[in-house]
């Protein structure tokens, strides 16, 4: 494994020095709920309390206490890159390019918020032992890398670790991380191999998992006269809270992404620190860091535009990463996009052009604006991370077949697709596809899970290899029994048929039953291989939201969003559909009301679901979902990422409905009715 | 499926025709014990009683009823086999040389009783539906088997049925037949998918699963007057019970073995009826019919020593099976024996010369004794039925290896040897082997299952060449990896090394490590083969027991027992031993105290564990178990069968010791006492 891109190893099972508030210090271990209160009451923890650093700036300050003794000036990581300049611009650097009086040239400062993943079940685990290995059944996305920390935590060989995965109620990158699988793995040991259990309360959920970086990001841009952007500078600082977690890795996506939307003419430099603090730790959440870039980016875009006097919708076409645009640093190229006609419907949809006319230079108390906000997304982790991703296949004796993958179901509706693609493969109506719905590391396939919205992109891959070597096992038995070449059959709608003709020459039932029971050639066929993905693709998409605002209340309501994605070929449109109702919800949350709120001493003030404003059904506007599908030509199916972009764009589009209404620029999320009425205050919308 | 070898599908999951006392009439689904016994009282069944038939005789005499109305003279079949003549020998027929003045002549009619397997684990199965699929758990010993008679049951598409194998506390035989598992599954659908659970009482399995078949044996044979065996005849009657079951399949097993042992010089001549009967319906149980023709084979061997003045021991050894023999009729090859060595060992334990002369002509009431017995039993089913076996075995990231198989555990350890043997092909310690202990038809490969001795033996060669194959891509994966030819290097004790100096060049985990996570070449090493096996091959062995007999209470005490085994290589000699302990204490109650009783009605009459007399520890003597070790060159490690053999030669062996200690030749099993005072009252012992 590749040193560079591993977590840092920063937190261990219990230890007596306290993080944040809430931290883990001692486990009981106990028959059931009534006993484990008890003996937690009995325990008496001394604590020394020192100032808790709550922000980044706080614990960068000189004197600041480490979070971590091994790094002293709770800088996680420092990052700086720079794209070369072109020679024959003239500039030496990016600086030289935003002291250029030629172009215009901005600066900002954007911000998000904390805010928690909110899947419906708890983080839950258990643990027990038998035969000498450690069993942990899990509520996770990836039981295969459970297994990995597992066995690095307890320090024992990972194959006496054997973890399931049963099905799950959600995750959105939570379950992600490996959050107490390894503590159970440990107590179960400790008590001599019986079970044990720990599933969180939802207070516990948000503060001893993960949530979602807040980040702020400093940003200069110089932009030609003619609306081209030249080159643009971020700073970006994520607050990491007290423990790793994904580390670096998140606001490292954040910084790449924000380059790669809009490739600058000229050049680009980022700069990007992760900071300890005494904070809960975040660490992955659905968009990874693009949630944040892009509210940045793209409220930029509109700030940019409204200083410059350039049409945001023009502002933005002329500026898009186009076909073929390579990524400098990591090379990721764009195989395929259909981002102007995802714009084009979406600017449709939501009359666009009439109503940004219409709605100018309103007044009265309550205003209406539209706004819009367009993304990038990379599908899957290659060339950071590696890909990798194995598939298996067996044949049943009525022929049908078992699917077996280590990729996983966590509510995406990852096993239909997946069973739609093996029968795509191999020939077969999807009803003949049986998938095994649960990973239990002992018999399922290597995979490393579900997340960056890889499993259809590189799993997807290792389905369409191992179909296509399973059907032509089939082929080749066929050929023996039919006495005929493989090449003239093929499988049709599951069947053996002439692949000239079409014509049923074998069922599959029939194929399945000899090969199984023949006692000329018994073999049971089945196929297994592994596919190394070493490409990415860009997916696209973007939002268009119409609000009202009401001034005085500080309040914004969404009338009409849509969401308009370029996913490549869409494998199943009612699953791709529904992945973007939940995205386009999770981001009027973090647009309008979501946040993790603390106290002076780092303590959690809305850790629960009444306190901490997840928007209800009753808070959403109708939710449209439009699709652009492009056939990338790097992609198993032509499929492209779909699980994380819808989240993305929304925030930044409310944000820049609310600009057009009002004027008023908020650049921190969310837009709470708070926030906003200071905000119209200092507008002087309020008098 | 080879039709002639199928079983005879004579059963409904539920009729209005009873045909046994205890045959079930209606099911009953509760959401507890109490509610479901109040329900079953609820239930009123009027039947129409008839004369029941409990003896193959009653079930053949013209005029009988019909148990199943497909079959009107009650003989669910009858074979007639016979070898051909040698043309030089003069003789027409078997019947010739039976009635030819020149040789000794015998005649002997021998019977064995209808007993149980008494598993301590009753059977025991439930049902549950997911997403449209049946799930079934079942204590087996076929899980692939059981899938596809519910499949069969139901008119489903096996595909549809998945079949999951906990570990399961001994089956015998009688969880190698699908008993309640497809009710269950009927009911669940019946019931929306809910679980159906039926775990039958010790009552309950005694009358409505399995037992061992009572057989009759005619006999007939011609002898040389050097010894030699000319010709036999044999009639063999089995009390099949009210339904098929395994059918005709065990008495032909039987009468098989009956010819095998010792090749009749000249001819053989064997008939077979199965017969229905109203009583509960016996099938497969350890030794599939050869405990019952070897007593038959064996008491005939002592009888005719007796009668023609032979010794014993010498006229077993003059007609023994030779090596290469080959059966005329399936052509089964004796293609290893260490019988004579078996035999031997056997002599010398029980000081067999010494005792066999010091207890010829006792007096008084208490006697001495000493018997032996030998047998030849074959290696699974091929050619008669299908044998074939798939493994399969992934690589982990420490380098150990899964090994996942459709072949169960029984409790006669064949996880333990399964993973040895893995161990062995890949070159790993077998610590580095974890078997899949459980088996899910879901994800585990194809295998017929636990019955027959068959798994170390076909299961065996599948896992051999499975774990070669294995071994070979892990020798590309490490040639890739250091530039060097893969002939170069060799898997030892885990580890790659140089296959010229044995000297350490890669450990298994780095390469594990680097198939895993390698940027370069990333796969997951697995490997799956089936293997169907097209050979089979004799395991022998014999018994010599010594025993005291209280001729006045017609008590037999077994002093000194000791089965001396030929089964190849032993791959486990623990676990061997321990396999022929069970072994032989099965053979002692069989010998000495165990039959189900029925009286007039049909009606068990000892159905527990309390009345049926099943030996416990107190009722055993020191067991002894030897082993002649050969190395079978069809095997794939040497090794032939080992599960059902033990069982089978201590019945005649203790029989033999009576005959030897009394002069009293008790022709029928057990050798109860009521049974022997009669016999001893008979022969004037008792004055």
């Amino acid at each position: 494994m590749e040193a560079a891109h591993q977590d840092v190893s920063d937190r261990r099972l219990l230890t007596d020095r306290i993080r944040y508030y809430g931290d883990d210090v001692a486990a009981v271990v106990a028959e059931d709920e009534v006993s484990a209160q008890r003996a937690l009451k009995a325990i008496r923890v001394e604590y020394e309390e020192y100032e808790p650093l709550l922000t980044p700036e706080a614990a960068m300050a000189p004197g600041a206490r480490a979070v971590h003794d091994e790094c002293p000036d709770n800088i996680l990581r420092h990052m700086d890159l720079r794209t070369p300049m072109p020679p024959e611009s003239g500039f030496q650097s990016v600086e030289d390019v935003l002291a250029c009086d030629s172009y215009f040239q901005f600066e900002g400062r954007y911000a998000t918020q904390m805010v928690q993943h909110c899947h419906i079940e708890p983080a839950v685990s258990y643990a027990y032992m038998e035969g000498g290995r450690i069993v942990v059944v899990s509520s996770t996305q990836i039981p295969h890398i459970v297994r990995r920390v597992c066995g690095q935590a307890l320090g024992i060989p990972w194959g006496d670790i054997r973890v399931i995965k049963p099905y799950i109620g959600g995750g959105f990158g939570n379950k992600q991380e490996v959050l107490y699988e390894p503590l159970n793995a440990f107590l179960t040991r400790a008590v001599g191999g019986r079970c044990v259990k720990l599933e969180l309360t939802r207070e516990e959920v948000f503060e001893n998992t993960r949530s979602r970086h807040a980040i702020s990001f400093d940003v200069k841009a110089a932009v030609d006269k003619d609306g081209t952007i030249m080159a643009r500078w971020c700073r970006a600082v994520s607050t990491q809270g007290s423990y790793a977690s994904h580390g670096n890795a998140i606001v490292a996506n954040a910084i790449t992404a924000f380059r790669q939307l809009y490739p600058d003419r000229l050049g680009h430099h980022s700069e990007a620190y992760t900071v300890y603090t005494n904070l809960p730790a975040p660490g992955a959440m659905r968009g990874y860091g693009i949630p944040q870039a892009n509210f940045a980016v793209e409220c930029m875009m509109d700030d940019m535009a409204l200083k410059f006097g350039l049409d945001p919708y023009r502002f933005r076409l002329q500026n898009l990463m186009p076909l073929g645009y390579v990524d400098p640093f990591n090379g990721i190229t764009c195989h395929s996009t259909g981002l102007r006609e995802c714009m084009e419907k979406g600017r449709a949809f939501i009359h666009w052009d009439e109503l940004r006319e219409k709605y100018e230079n309103q007044t009265g108390p309550v205003r209406r604006g539209v706004g819009m906000a367009v993304f990038s997304y990379k599908t899957g982790v290659w060339p950071i991370s590696l890909e990798t991703a194995s598939a298996r296949m067996v044949l049943n004796q009525d022929g049908s077949v078992q699917l077996q993958l280590g990729a996983t179901e966590i509510g995406q509706g990852g096993d239909t697709v997946f069973t739609q693609m093996a029968a795509e493969s191999i020939g077969f109506p999807s009803a003949r596809v049986h998938i095994v719905s649960f990973q239990d590391t002992d018999t399922a396939p290597f995979d490393t899970g579900a997340y960056a919205s890889r499993q259809t992109y590189v799993t997807g891959m290792a389905i369409k290899q191992t179909g296509e070597a399973f059907k032509r096992k089939l082929l080749d038995y066929a050929s023996e029994l039919l006495e005929r070449p493989a090449e003239e059959l093929d499988v049709r709608d599951g069947e053996i048929v002439d692949a000239g003709t079409g014509a049923l020459v074998l069922t599959l039932h029939d194929l399945a039953q000899e090969a199984f029971y023949s006692f000329r050639h018994s073999v049971h066929i089945a196929a297994e291989t592994t596919h190394q993905c070493r490409d990415n693709t860009f997916a696209f998409g973007c939002c268009f939201a119409e609000v009202e605002v009401d001034v005085p209340l500080g309040k914004v309501k969404v009338l009409r969003i849509v969401n308009v994605h370029d996913s490549g070929r869409l494998i199943n449109p009612q699953l791709a559909e529904a992945q973007v109702h939940g995205g386009m919800s999770m981001g009027l949350g973090y647009a309008l009301s979501e946040e993790m709120k603390f106290d002076g001493k780092g303590r959690l003030l809305n850790g629960n679901l009444l306190d901490y404003k997840l928007p209800t059904a009753m808070d959403h506007p109708e939710l449209t979902a439009l699709f652009v599908e492009t056939e990338d030509p790097s992609a198993p199916f032509g499929n492209k990422a779909l699980g994380e972009p819808p989240a993305i764009p929304v925030a930044p589009a409310v944000r820049n409905a609310l600009l057009h209404a009002t004027g008023v620029a908020v650049n921190t999320l969310p837009l709470s009715p708070q926030k906003l009425v200071e905000a119209f205050a200092r507008a002087g919308l309020l008098s």
